[in-house]
């Protein structure tokens, strides 16, 4: 069964009930991170919770747990749901009792998180993509709770049959609708730089990391559609997905990754096991 | 008491408890409207609830009640919470056990609605407002629940001890954190078309139309700030505040409104006066 843990306690997520003093519920007012665990580890936690840190600090949002205490309560959720691999999610959303637009002097957060079971995907199938027109404001790089665009256009992805919607704008590649894409060209990686339109992945750090490694240049950069459909090898890098490469983009396939595309793509999802132990 | 109703059970709004199947509490994946009721009327109520019903076509929400449903709901929680001017809300929200960012094929919605007892603000107050870049999404026509960068500018004019903040873009007015902007100049009405960036207010309507029967021209167009400080009369409308004067922005005082804003300005919450009986 399904754990999750809300206001200190703990229950089975399907009993969990919200207040309407959450302003996620009317708002979308609160931030979150999402993380993989196995009972033992849990991949790249540190940087989550840092980066879960970030984006609690920039709603000017403040939470009563520890770094240490949330690891302890994903610990024991983790014990609860079971074996295996398991998503595990964090949300802080602001506490305020009316619904009201301004929180002016407002910073208490509800905190809410959950274990679930699920089945790690196969990091070797290919995904097919199609892109939309990014629509999205400019609080892209904040893992917030206004994710509607994003719900949207992973909808549209599936109802075109596809695994994920990239977002596009004049023509260059930002994101897509819950993973960052990256792409390899002669012998180096390119992806979009950290700004307001992309959220700042792990796994895309772990990407990052590991095409350094390997001695692959990395350009933080815009690029085209266009720079896509001619690369070495396309990457989607998600917490879930881990680092999956892309075989096709609006119904048009896309080249086969060369070696060291496919290189790249193993030592990701080999160091993801390594770190799981 | 303030009382809501939620998904066919009515209760006070303080024991009101949502499960995580509401999709407006992971992604704000649901519209909203807001209305004034005094028991007897609900202001503009058709309009509302065709507002209503266009948002709900527009993220493919279908609903299990008809207007004559939802305004017999919203009588009830009228008559039970109290006498005098009432906010009246209404929330339809995607329902999905499964987290999950695609909703490919689920158009049912749980329904929210509440009334709360509210002072009606004094129309005759002007009010001060402060710009803010607008960084939004481009569905601001659509009155969703992703309304971070609203709470984060109507949270920065309160801190600036303004009364509203004002959107906008490359110099171009938009709207507000929750009401709409026009301004009058040599006899004429201009306020921003209705497109993605701009939501279609009541209160907007209910102006417009008062102007054109008072023999004002009525423009919908794209206008500066400039033209905000230059003009003969700046409105803010808005269903809970109706129709209000600005007089200042950025912390400049506003040219003091001229007798046609005046006489527009009084026609407009008159209306609301007599069609409230």
């Amino acid at each position: 069964m399904d754990f999750a843990f809300y206001d200190g306690n703990m229950m089975p997520l399907s009993d969990i009930r919200i207040a309407t003093d959450d302003r996620a519920f009317f708002f979308g007012d609160g931030v979150y991170d999402a993380m993989v665990g196995n009972g033992k580890s849990i991949f790249m936690e540190k940087e989550h919770l840092e980066r879960f840190r970030n984006n609690l600090s920039a709603l000017s949002l403040s939470l009563p747990y520890s770094d240490k205490e949330i690891h302890d309560i994903l610990s024991v959720l983790m014990e609860k749901t079971g074996t295996g691999y398991l998503f595990l999610y964090v949300q802080a959303s602001r506490a305020r009792e009316e619904r009201k637009h301004s929180s002016h002097g407002i910073y208490s957060a509800h905190f809410f998180a959950y274990a679930k079971r699920f089945a790690l995907p196969d990091a070797d199938e290919m995904l097919s993509l199609v892109s939309v027109e990014d629509m999205r404001y400019e609080l892209c790089h904040i893992k917030t709770l206004n994710l509607l665009p994003n719900t949207i256009a992973a909808t549209y992805a599936e109802q075109m049959g596809a695994d994920e919607a990239v977002f596009v704008r004049n023509g260059i590649v930002r994101e897509c609708s819950h993973s960052n894409i990256s792409v390899l060209k002669d012998g180096t990686l390119i992806t979009h730089p950290l700004d307001c339109h992309v959220l700042p992945g792990i796994m895309r750090k772990a990407l990052i990391r590991c095409a350094t490694e390997m001695g692959i240049a990395v350009e933080e950069r815009c690029y085209t559609k266009e720079e896509v459909f001619c690369s070495d090898g396309v990457f989607i890098t998600s917490t879930t997905r881990r680092c999956a490469l892309a075989c096709a983009l609006d119904g048009v396939a896309l080249p086969l990754p060369k070696e060291d595309a496919l290189a790249l793509h193993s030592m990701v999802n080999r160091e993801f096991f390594e770190k799981m132990g």
